[in-house]
């Protein structure tokens, strides 16, 4: 018991230090190592199997709806960078130069990928000539690397993991549409798979992405009142297209140009589920992504008959199609609880002699600490029933995190006091559309705008900052 | 029937010129498009989806034999490629260096990984302290670059799609027992998934990956007689772990050095599969990675009930776990035959008016022609034991042509006579172990050693070179 206590004063309190919260969850739970490149991680085999988990259920949505994968290389020369204005103005600070090749030195230099339009539209132009090859669906899982400053695992990294889509429409129609479809898939997978509610909502002008016509967002609440950019999905309309000379011939034998998307989620997302759902105990997985869902822990296992009994069960569970691990190491008990509430287990499956007299196990709920003995006989259906609650219970509790730290705000003045009484949280406040008064909140107040959520709710007639005819309801916190 | 004849035409004869043949399938079959990033390409949904399969498969193997996928960064520091001698003289020549983060120059350049060695080495030094930490099965899915001068689509690209499996051992036989384990998965992937004979071998001195103690091999032969290595698997002793400290406390609580393997396989294995089985109407997939394994073709699909029949054939088939395809396009009957010819897909299903009279349909093989006619009532079975006739025949078909082209040489004359007359090919010679009689052999006949067989025959007591006493019986071949 003495190293159970150890195991669980080594994580820094939330409450006391955030940021270090954090960082000893990423190390202390086995997801990352730190490199001596710097800003760059390991991802270590237990975060890798999140991202796994991620990256199947997400392929299996994207495959539904018809996108295909392909693979475009590393490397984009400087010249197709800077075929489309604002794109490269956006993202030409922030990349890695390569310079060389071998001893010699390269004609044009190439820059390791930040983001992969430039070379979708290059093929796109090459493949497609006709409406008949239209629509193309596209989507790719690869790493990108953008020179940041400061950088926090999964939070921001120089490299990190994503996968992109690209999308090609014959009309702005159909890509608007597709536009609205993968952000919808992204908060479909975010709510349902993650646990971890999110406002989907349309970028400000000055928040868009380089080259975008629009960028939409979801967007979430993290536990320290913070919001995080979980996923974006960019309409390009046809500025790309024209940039790079994609036409096709429509139905009419005329030349025209296709409308274009793209849309990305990234290892971020680990650091989100580690802030909406973690606590002072450490990880806290939801069951979807949770690389092992049952961790069972046999008591006295040293007494005759529980080791096989754990086994028996390991199996059946296996059997029935959960990710099962059985810890029969010599560790005590205690530690092993420690071990796997900092991992984040969502279950806990605890089975000692005297349970197995009585044909019992009890499982345990990692999100809040519930206990329930259940019958031998009606494992499985206990197990499937108890990760259905804990995937409720997990985006219950974040939701009603969420409504605790959202505030209505009318004033600028309302906005300093909500976060001097409340700290950090969402913010809802009238915008008149005007980048100036974006500006302005930010200066006076530290929140910027996240979004204009979709679902718009009317909380004044006046914009929060100049008192001129509102737009929008706008979303504003301080963001990762 | 005119655009039929066109398809076929439109690929160079492989007897005419090999090279354009192969140039041909991998554009015409849509596996991959040329980019303006010199030596590096787009590779397409079907040909990504091929990778796809490759990768699940062999991912499910490394699995089972409890290796775990982690993911390190892209870049190293050069100071760390520089830490094991023979790796970074093998290595440097030929990466790619980024030299800018932005607009600033960096203080010490990184070089894109051409291999992942000195990182994992970086990462086991971190990680492991005692024997309990043993061993570590690591395995990471990622691209990788190496400078190359000439390049060509998926044989030898600047940036290609691999697996690198990287493990550390408490003891030399165990680090052993692993290269040669994952050599057999290597070597019972390529035979039984891809239908493709291969020799498992260890390579000469002259011929190791550079840092390794022994690297393992296994070899391919290619239509037009040329070897292409398959797969590698690397034994390094305690090298690596010398020249990067890693050490561990073992059970008697002495600090000693680990033992490590690395091992990996490539996109080249799409090329290995082209040149396998591809014939002169274009690509013959084997059925485990085939994208679509049964393409239905609907004929006279305007007359009442054929197309609802074919529909209701696909969804069965679906349901039996096929990847299956319907064309329903407007294009002729004789055109899709053509591109699904092209496409190499393993099983083409006809079904029309006569056929659905007779509850029927026929089932044609791609990689003999050979139709059969079968019941309705027993459609699954009946795919499913063409599906097995067809790897087990594409298997037959590739080992006869390997034997064909398989030639025992007992004197430099008689291999410069042998390839006269036979072409390329796999010579099998004695061996005296001199790298200078390997570089002769090559000087004078053109063939260079591929591997030493781990099953060995005696062919003479002398080496084929210079005539003293043979130690092996070495694989000669001029390789990819």
């Amino acid at each position: 018991m003495a190293q159970d206590k150890k195991m669980v004063q080594d994580i820094t309190s939330m409450d006391v230090d955030f940021a270090q919260w954090y960082t000893d969850i990423v190390k202390k739970a086995e997801l990352i190592e730190y490199t001596s490149v710097k800003g760059c991680m390991v991802i270590r085999p237990y975060g890798y199997a999140i991202w796994e988990n991620i990256q199947k259920i997400l392929d299996g949505m994207f495959k539904e709806t018809g996108h295909e994968n392909v693979c475009m290389p590393m490397f984009i020369p400087e010249s197709l960078l800077n075929k489309e204005k604002d794109h490269v103005e956006g993202f030409a600070p922030e990349v890695a130069w390569v310079t060389m090749g071998g001893n010699e030195k390269l004609e044009e230099r190439l820059c390791v990928r930040p983001t992969s339009e430039t070379l979708f539209c290059e093929h796109f132009a090459n493949v497609v000539h006709s409406y008949r090859d239209l629509p193309k669906l596209y989507n790719q899982w690869v790493s990108v690397v953008r020179w940041e400053k400061t950088t926090r695992p999964f939070l921001r990294s120089r490299e990190f993991l994503w996968q992109e889509g690209h999308t090609l429409h014959a009309t702005p129609e159909e890509a608007q549409a597709e536009t609205e479809q993968m952000l919808n898939i992204y908060a479909k997978f975010c709510e349902e798979e993650l646990a971890m509610p999110v406002v989907k909502g349309r970028k400000t002008e000055s928040d868009k992405f380089a080259g975008a016509v629009a960028t939409y967002a979801i967007e979430a609440l993290m536990h320290d009142g913070k919001a995080l950019q979980a996923g974006t999905s960019h309409y390009f309309g046809d500025g790309f297209a024209r940039a790079f000379d994609i036409q096709f011939t429509d139905k009419d034998n005329k030349k025209v140009y296709p409308h274009q998307t793209s849309w990305g989620m990234t290892t971020r997302l680990i650091g989100a589920i580690i802030m909406t759902h973690g606590d002072n105990n450490g990880l806290v997985l939801p069951p979807a992504v949770a690389p092992t869902q049952i961790v069972i822990i046999p008591v006295a296992q040293h007494k005759e008959g529980v080791l096989e009994k754990a086994a028996e069960l390991r199996d059946r569970l296996k059997k029935a199609g959960f990710r099962v691990k059985l810890d029969d190491s010599n560790n005590s008990a205690g530690w092993k609880f420690s071990e796997y509430e900092m991992k984040g287990v969502p279950l806990r499956l605890e089975i000692g002699p005297r349970d197995i007299e009585a044909n019992q196990c009890v499982l345990a709920k990692r999100y809040n600490g519930e206990k329930i003995t259940v019958s031998l006989d009606e494992l499985e259906a206990a197990a499937a029933k108890a990760m259905t609650e804990i995937r409720d219970g997990m985006y219950a509790k974040a939701l009603e995190n969420r409504a605790n730290r959202t505030h209505v705000c009318t004033t600028v003045d309302e906005i300093k006091a909500c976060i001097a009484e409340n700290g950090d949280g969402f913010i809802e406040a009238m915008w008149c559309g005007e980048e100036e008064c974006e500006d302005k909140v930010k200066e006076l107040t530290g929140v910027g705008s996240r979004c204009i959520p979709l679902v718009q709710k009317h909380h004044s007639d006046v914009c929060v900052c100049c008192g001129k005819p509102a737009k929008h309801m706008v979303l504003w916190a301080v963001a990762y």
